[in-house]
């Protein structure tokens, strides 16, 4: 390992953090919060300059980064962004416990959106700003964001990094020069990210936070880019006029979509952009979840509390779809007692994930298309064994070895979801009751399989609620520090796509070379 | 397709079927059953033999299969079975429904143990042997049994034939002949079923059943041979006594091994025998899983109904973790409001299946095995690109194909999961109240996402019981027939481990060659 090299990066990632930690601290100022409100975020960018500075101080021997040590990279900036992000909630006494500190930062990060906070109106305006605004940062990447600050290299480090911690089973450049592309995809995130800001700050503002419209698109948009969705008022973006849903519904799917797409577009592309495959499957995807959630809602396939006009059932069923496919987690509205058909969808939903590029989480629409292309060569291949394949995806010749991969990352996703499920059922919280107050009513629920199977499967695939005692308008403030940090690590874990963090955890990654 | 071939093979199986009707059609007389009853057996034979000698007339061009033939007939043959299978319950009017009586039959052969019957107390002896006998016909398979009828053939058709039906990711030939191999098997399988029953005729008798112990060891020993399960007395194996427990938990283990490590014992070679990875896997996971059971249990992790003495809890862990572990079905209490733990730990057992080579279905221990050998594989890659891997499995060298080939198999299997979960949840089932009578009390359970998670697991790794609305003391008959006719297809999905059916489904499989 190339330590002093992979400190000096770290440390320009802490400068990062030091940055990116002005912001809320801005936000602490304009609305006079009380000092230790300030000093929570001026602490630790004390402390990440400082350690920052110490990091730089060896000079490295060897400039580039071997493959393992981008991905041994990218989990340890992952962390080290989330222990120091941690600081101020506990500082300004938002989340006192450090634990629960570090499992909201890493859910922020992470672009998941789980929350610990049980009561959202406690949270003070810098730390709802801080939580958000890390969805955003998150959401591109932060080594992403890093490389446009570092000197290309002809080596192929960058890419290495790209490649750990872009989402999707193939990494393409859309021009040669690695810090070009970068800079192509941070400035289409950013173009969005206003666009909808603008668009929001339209709509008439949310009755009770009329002073607030401007903050609270801030940081709705902050959730939708990231695809994270934290929550910042009581019932997600349930009080959100339904123009407001429209308009984040169909951000978030276009969140969904791959950015490269979007170059292609502004470079006039627009052919080549109808003709991805990936993007068919995926509105193929949303509009046939729409319709089946959306007709078990007006069909009351099977009795719910709820009573929907169509046009609320369309735009829940809209919502809904849009937030869970791009693994978001917003809501409008409980989907905990819907009809067993939409919540399946869900569910499903919750399995898949969008398009492979974007800032979404899950196993990506890209791996359910190689894989079932993959399952029909090997089909083939049984009935005539002289049978050659020449499958292409996405215009291209579908390699052998792109197949195996995602055969590969399917069946860890599959076993690290299984050994999660079973960690969680040691928790003391397994068969306590917890009460649920939602636009559903007030009901009581127990902590079953299903709240350990969908929180599992909510942080794995970094949307944030799950069903049952995790579901929409709950927290997971009942599962214990083990579970915690267990749930830290699956967040991690699903947004860098298991391979980086493994190679952590590797004794072997460590060895001399 | 070789269609007049695969018709003359398709005939003896049908011959087969009706030879094998003859014992319950025996049992029907000595019992002194209803005319009804006895022509309920006598009708199918008739029927059988000869639809059978029409299907011989024709004769074949090519005396030789192609593997998709091997493959389509597999599947193809088990359908049959099942469709003639089903016609006794209809005729006697146990089964009044034919699609019910087909789920129940094609439950008996695939070794699932699943049943849509409510009541098991209505059901004649001759209908209850035949359910049970046919766990024993399809514990070893259908085809295997006819190869040994068919002349061999030195051109691997039916190599093609049993590596269509055995369970697991290889198969290996005992001896060079096939047929000398097929004959050792089922003498092993005939000597351990002969050795059960006198085992359990030692014990006392079932009080109320005192004159049935010879009838009813007979029924358990099928079940438990075949890894089937299905029940024939209220409560499943609950009534039996202690010992009886003890004797079925470890004869279902022996079951859920490997057939031909009995061969190595039988040979004398000890050594190789224990030298098997996957035997000590198999009864690591089962001790270990016996110990997590056991202490979730006597430690009351959770609130349950159950009071047991600390040899109940061991026993019901015991057997549950046997007869889960094997994908067998029966059951001694209700683990239904299990501790948490226990419950999480009875799923991943279901999930897992016991060895390759023997009668249980699910996954089996040896994919688990060579996934996790081949992720390894991966990571070292990663780790470092010039990794030549030399892992080994079993003694010989684990090749790449071997691990795509399990990689595929799982992907396979999570998605028809998923795909099968969203079927039932059309279901006009799902949302129902469940009243269930078992020795944890009378409670009621809603039909949710648990019940069709847990239904369609069972039925893909050919189980029985499930969760919630479909736990042990419960049955498959609330479901539609539409979800009746899926599952019954994802049982033969499971027992003949994917691949056969697709290939059945498959257009391509029919075009001339």
């Amino acid at each position: 390992m190339n330590y002093k090299k992979l400190g000096s990066i770290i440390g320009k990632i802490m400068f990062l953090e030091a940055v990116l930690m002005l912001l809320p601290l801005t936000v602490s100022l304009i609305y006079r919060e009380p000092f230790s409100h300030v000093l929570a975020f001026l602490i630790p960018i004390v402390l990440l300059i400082l350690l920052g500075l110490l990091l730089q101080l060896p000079k490295a021997e060897r400039n580039t980064l071997y493959q393992k040590e981008g991905f041994a990279l990218t989990a340890v900036s992952w962390i080290v962004m989330t222990l120091f992000g941690a600081i101020p909630f506990v500082i300004n006494g938002n989340i006192p416990n450090y634990i629960d500190a570090c499992f909201e930062m890493m859910s922020g990060f992470t672009t998941t959106g789980a929350s610990i906070i049980e009561d959202i109106t406690t949270i003070s305006r810098s730390s709802l700003f801080w939580r958000s605004f890390s969805h955003w940062i998150g959401g591109m990447g932060i080594l992403v964001f890093v490389m446009i600050f570092i000197p290309e290299s002809s080596d192929g480090s960058s890419m290495h990094l790209l490649r750990a911690e872009s989402p999707g089973p193939q990494v393409g450049k859309l021009v040669t020069k690695m810090k070009a592309t970068t800079r192509i995809l941070y400035l289409i995130y950013l173009g969005l990210t206003v666009l909808e800001i603008i668009i929001l700050m339209l709509d008439k503002p949310i009755p009770g936070y009329e002073k607030d419209q401007f903050f609270l698109s801030l940081l709705a948009t902050f959730g939708c880019a990231g695809t994270g969705g934290f929550g910042f008022i009581p019932g997600s973006i349930e009080l959100f006029p339904p123009f407001s849903q429209y308009v984040i519904s169909v951000f978030l799917l276009l969140f969904g979509c791959n950015f490269s797409l979007y170059y292609l577009l502004l470079i006039g592309k627009v052919r080549d952009f109808f003709r991805s495959e990936e993007l068919k499957v995926y509105f193929g995807i949303v509009i046939t979840a729409v319709g089946f959630v959306f007709l078990a809602l007006i069909g009351r396939f099977d009795a719910f509390p709820q009573i929907y006009t169509t046009e609320e059932a369309f735009r829940h069923a809209l919502f809904q779809v849009s937030t869970l496919v791009t693994t978001t987690g917003y809501t409008t509205t409980d989907f905990n007692l819907w009809p067993m058909l939409s919540v399946t969808v869900l569910i499903l939903l919750m399995f898949c994930g969008a398009m492979a590029g974007s800032t979404a989480g899950g196993i990506k629409i890209s791996r359910f298309i190689i894989a079932l292309k993959g399952a029909h060569i090997n089909i083939r291949k049984l009935i005539n064994p002289r049978y050659v394949p020449n499958s292409k995806f996405e215009g291209k010749k579908l390699e052998a070895r792109t197949v195996n991969d995602v055969f590969a990352f399917i069946t860890l996703y599959f076993f690290i979801f299984l050994g999660v499920v079973f960690l969680l059922s040691f928790d003391p919280v397994n068969g306590q009751t917890v009460t649920v107050v939602s636009d559903a009513g007030t009901y009581k629920v127990t902590h079953g399989f299903l709240s350990n199977f969908t929180a599992t499967l909510s942080c794995l695939s970094n949307i944030g609620p799950g069903l049952e005692a995790v579901g929409p308008y709950s927290s997971y403030a009942g599962y214990s520090s083990f579970s915690s940090i267990l749930l830290t690590f699956t967040m991690l874990l699903g947004r860098l796509e298991i391979l980086p963090v493994l190679i952590l955890l590797s004794r072997r990654s460590w060895k001399k070379v």
